[in-house]
């Protein structure tokens, strides 16, 4: 038998939409173009039946398969006529699977591929027959995860036989035929969207017409804001839902969601009354005397589930005020998100940025990137974007950042209603540094026109321009001051006729930028860190964020010089054998260089603090963040990151620390002050297949030595923190 | 008026042939081709005449000018009659002038080119008046030195007068046009340097066929060996002669000779007796009850005359052993020296490679190199050579060294009489640690392959094989006993019928090789930095040598990030704001990089000891070596730098360490002990004019804030290794 496949897929991290095309035959296939009269259609994802077209390519008498939570009556109801339609007009046979419930019920979590693979060899037994392809299944599976253990290859022969089992014919109605149907998608009004984002992400990419591109000014690779939130792709199974009762309005639960699709509000009476419909809210907390009403807020449609908010969550009494619904118990909640999330007004100035509360009251100026659910990273993206998104300016190296921020159509950046917002550019991997740097440059370039200007016209110009701009000579750094003082420059300026140059302030920028540049360990550690470490030397006001998950995880886990010892991952496949570089205390050598190891779920304050402390120092500052990811292989899955961060800092897997040279007498500070538990170290790292793995490849012998060589590493890279901070050096 | 010029040069960095095509007219000029019928021709190096045509592009009736240390009678008798006859049949006018005499006694040193080209303006009014060049002259001297200080642009202005002053006429005689000529060169029999070397150095390159080039294997950019000790330049005005009865036979001399060209001998009576001349030596200290003969010999014609073994020389009772005469007068000793260097044997096992002494009897593998007389660079490679050049395998950035060492037709590196020497490569700036990698990784996969092969074999071979195999296998790293083993077991290989795997081990190479990465700070701590971090975070047995200049020297001194605060370099015209990148510390941070500062000058024993231990270390060693360049602009001169090196030890400029991780208790040792005498670091920088420029372009009070803050960085870096050696990190 031959058989010949394609696939089609999207860069999103989770919930992607992957399309695969197979041709089974009895001579070779050598097809150079998709399928478009399938003998059988299966859909993983039930949401997609309202917004793609699933069945146009099946042929007359196919068979489609959907795997949804829906039984068979519900599923008659919940699904749009355009599917029904189609399927009635095919005289197509309809089966349904609950995959993921099969897949939890048995114990692989999230893990549906194997059962639906199994219901795909059921339904089409012209290809194989049944029970050859499942002994065909288990062998691979065997060979697939033999590595892992026999626990995870029964558990897997279990999802081969329930494969099968979980299958549910529903009948399909001729009537059906007569539908109506309406339009896949209500246009927005946002030309941009409608016409081009919305389009691609509809996979209608290949029949759009280039003037859809030409039109909105796309052919440069530029991408317009405010677009991921529009997207709804709804892949979440399950998304929280709050309890106000055990609800202590900490913002925890925001401070942590890797996809700003939970926040925190507070309402003025008005905003409440205005929303689309009626919801709780609770007397906002810490501000007696106001009549300001506090509600937390889900998008389920925009949420993908990761549960994360729901860990963190201390709730009150031991009763946490979220859990994680099914989400099409929340969907309804929809348009009451939307009003939420953009039409409110965010109360920016109403507690301290400086507390995590006060944090999760600033807008996100980065939501829904394309991550994966519980992401370790992007927690720190949207903290930042919430702290310096109105005026920060991006560069970002290649990896899953320059993925998630910018997969076209969409990026998760946001302008707000003033205009103001976060801009993004990704460069390659090896020059990434240096782009930013000269973005940082050409920024100090043009403030210092735009001071020289003043200073040479301060005596040429009427009074009170004169006065504004000695104001805002004297503001030096202070955005606050320059925005404010930007509109009455700009409007004194242009009341009167002045010199070119004088005239030019008018369409200067007169807010200064938050210079950042953000990538991965593969990029900082490995093959960007020349330019990282060029950038370093020069004492240039920038700002370098390290997305440090000690991997490669982009390209699918291969070390990097980030990579603790011990650890297995591709090129390192016996364990690396040397110790994780020290990135921090490196950078420490200049001197001249704010450093700052964080780690969000170990300590939320000292993350922040780091973060502001970092944006703050004229000069340049780096901060490694330390990053779960996928490609660890936790025990339990993302949703648990925070907890592991947690974990990683007690038993001195990670230290937390901030290195600032604005305090001359003593510039490091160790911020996990408490001496770690090292002899918890090789318990935690073996919570994480990464470090799992090696007694197998290994022998336990040769991985109990490494272990400890690692455990030694953090020991040694410990003191070395502590002696500097002693010294004061 | 209107000039065009043609420069052609070669690129030794000292006594480099460059001719100058210069034309004058009234119009524009637009040639495409050199001269070959010039008015006018001046050579400012006497010893060209022995070895080029020079006076073959004169025009009949021309002017002939010579720089020569001969008076008028000396030089009828001197020269050749190539050139006397070629000035006769022209009918030309011939001037000498001592350019260099005049240079010395006015307080020039060695630059000679103001001089010159006053001569030529005197010599060619039909250009310009005279006294309208002097005039442009000096206000172009003006402009040029003004920065460096108005004693310069005096010094100048001396020049510019004594140039015509200088001119001395030597009548040509009509009969000189029947006097015999002889071929330029007499072939030596090795038909790389007689066919094809020469040649090139002979300035025919021009009109050798492609076959000259085939024959000899060169167009993939290889270089024999041994050659650059023929090209016999004869560019030092002065070379040292030793005096025996002031000798101590400390062998300083030759310990800090950048070219390898004054040697220190151990002779035996037999090689006394076959020399080509009698000669003075005297009897060997140190080892009573031999009757070998100590002699230090210079090689006058390869000697370029910087000086600094009379400077190192200690002599006897403050009377110095060596002294700097006149090259013409050591001339006749030619013979003498290369019967000593290249025909009698190195008494390599004579003293303890381990000391300064005995060091200098090993040979060196590194001579000869195109490099600047007194070269701080140079020491050092020609060091490593005596230690390790019978296996050394180096690839070396592209840069200073890059030049020197790889300047066609000829390389500074040697092969011994059993055929070991050195192989050298130059890869690109920006990926020399990268290869070097490879090369070591290719070396260890060869050396685990010949390994494998005996440890699978034993039972199969004969049993004296079998015994020779297990002692090469037990011998580990250990070269010489590989050395030893290497023909034996190749022996017995070939005297039997093995199977093929056992057979290639007759052709394997059965010693190590020593892998070396060699560059200077503009590639170690710039361009190449990325690579030669990667190389220590790998922890392969690589040695990485940096000539560390603190600036890019072969480029004409653009600042790098060695390039300490305050020193003005260009891309640092203001002096430089930040601080020396500590690459030392930064390589300690991995724990398993042996990592060393020398400074041959302050301490030769530490320089000696680092070198051994950085290549015994079975890992990655870096050695940070400070070289004084010609860029430093040093007060005096190159041939002061090992004095200019103690200096920097002395007030902390430099501090010397060596951190050894085999030592685990321990790994730092901080070998400049004593506290520098900090007070002292302002009036050595101020001796170098890259840090004496400073006052003039920031005046004094912000060039005094500038080198205090210079210090404080020094004062840092020592408090910092100071606390790393204390807790034993």
């Amino acid at each position: 038998m031959y058989a010949q496949g394609y696939y089609a897929y999207d860069s999103k991290k989770a919930g992607g939409v992957t399309r695969s095309h197979l041709r089974f035959g009895s001579e070779p296939i050598h097809k150079t173009y998709y399928i478009n009269n399938a003998d059988f259609i299966s859909v993983s994802l039930d949401s997609y039946m309202f917004k793609y077209d699933l069945a146009n390519n099946l042929k007359k008498g196919g068979t489609f398969l959907l795997n949804t939570s829906f039984d068979k009556d519900e599923i008659v109801k919940h699904m749009p006529n355009r599917l029904k339609k189609e399927l009635a007009d095919k005289d197509a046979k309809f089966f349904i699977i609950d995959a993921n419930k099969i897949a939890g019920e048995i114990g692989m979590g999230r893990r549906t591929n194997t059962i639906l693979q199994s219901a795909f060899f059921a339904l089409n037994p012209q290809i194989l027959p049944y029970d050859v392809a499942v002994d065909l299944m288990k062998k691979a599976a065997k060979k697939s995860y033999g590595k892992k253990g026999d626990e995870i290859v029964q558990l897997n022969y279990k999802a081969i036989d329930m494969g099968k089992d979980g299958l549910v014919e529903v009948a399909v109605d001729k009537d059906w035929s007569n539908l109506p149907v309406s339009e896949l998608r209500t246009p927005t009004g946002d030309a941009y969207w409608d016409e081009y984002a919305a389009r691609i992400n509809g996979l209608e990419g290949y029949i759009m017409p280039v003037s859809s591109f030409t039109k909105h000014g796309v052919l440069d690779g530029t991408m317009q804001n405010n677009a991921a939130f529009k997207e709804k792709r709804t892949i979440a199974v399950k998304v929280p839902e709050w309890d106000p009762e055990n609800c202590i309005q900490c913002g925890f639960c925001s401070f942590v969601c890797p996809h700003a699709t939970i926040r925190t509000f507070a309402l003025t009476p008005e905003e409440v009354e205005k929303a689309p419909m009626e919801f709780e809210t609770l007397p906002l907390m810490g501000k007696p005397g106001t009549d300001l009403r506090f509600r937390v807020q889900v998008s389920p449609s925009n949420c993908v589930g990761c549960g994360l908010c729901v860990s963190e969550c201390p709730g009150k009494k031991g009763n946490k005020a979220l859990k994680m619904v099914d989400v099409n118990s929340q969907l309804a909640l929809d348009p009451l998100a939307d009003y939420l999330f953009k039409e409110t007004e965010y109360k920016t100035d109403l507690f301290p940025k400086s507390t995590i509360k006060g944090s999760q009251f600033q807008m996100p100026y980065f939501e829904v990137p394309g991550s994966c659910p519980g992401c370790g990273e992007t927690p720190y993206y949207r903290l930042a974007s919430q702290l310096f998104g109105k005026d920060m300016q991006i560069s970002n190296a290649t990896g899953c950042s320059s993925i998630y921020c910018g997969a076209n159509p969409s990026t998760p950046f946001v302008k707000d209603k003033d205009g103001n917002g976060t801009a993004w550019a990704n460069s390659l991997f090896e020059d990434n540094a240096e782009f930013g740097y000269g973005m940082a440059l050409a920024n100090n370039l043009n403030k210092a026109k735009v001071l020289r200007t003043m200073e040479n016209n301060l005596d040429k110009v009427a009074p009170e321009l004169k006065e504004k701009m000695e104001a805002y000579i004297a503001a030096g750094n202070d955005r606050d001051k320059q925005r404010e003082l930007a509109p009455e420059i700009k409007a004194l300026v242009a009341a009167a006729d002045y010199d070119e140059d004088v005239k030019a302030l008018a369409e200067a920028d007169l807010v200064d930028k938050s210079n950042w540049i953000v990538g991965g360990d593969g990029w900082a550690y490995d093959i960007g860190y020349g330019g990282v470490d060029h950038v370093l030397a020069n004492n240039v006001n920038v700002n370098i964020l390290v997305l440090d998950t000690e991997v490669y995880s982009n390209t699918g886990g291969q070390a990097s010089k980030s990579t603790p010892r011990s650890s297995v991952a591709k090129f390192a496949a016996g364990g690396k054998t040397t110790a994780k570089k020290d990135l921090g205390q490196i950078a420490m050598t200049y001197g001249h260089v704010y450093v700052a190891s964080v780690c969000m779920g170990a300590d939320k304050n000292q993350t922040l603090k780091a973060f502001r402390e970092a944006e703050a120092y004229d000069g340049p500052s780096l901060i490694i963040a330390y990053a779960p990811c996928a490609e660890h292989g936790i025990k339990g899955g993302l949703g648990n990151h925070q907890q592991v961060q947690r974990d990683a800092v007690e038993c001195g897997y990670v230290d937390l620390y901030r290195y600032n040279p604005d305090n001359k007498e003593q510039p490091l500070t160790v911020d996990s002050k408490k001496e770690p538990d090292y002899s918890k170290m090789e318990a935690f790292m073996l919570k994480e297949a990464r470090y799992a793995q090696l007694a197998k490849l290994k022998g336990k012998e040769e991985a109990d030595k490494m272990f400890a060589n690692a455990v030694e590493d953090a020991k040694r890279r410990r003191a070395r923190l502590l002696a500097i901070e002693k010294e004061g050096l």
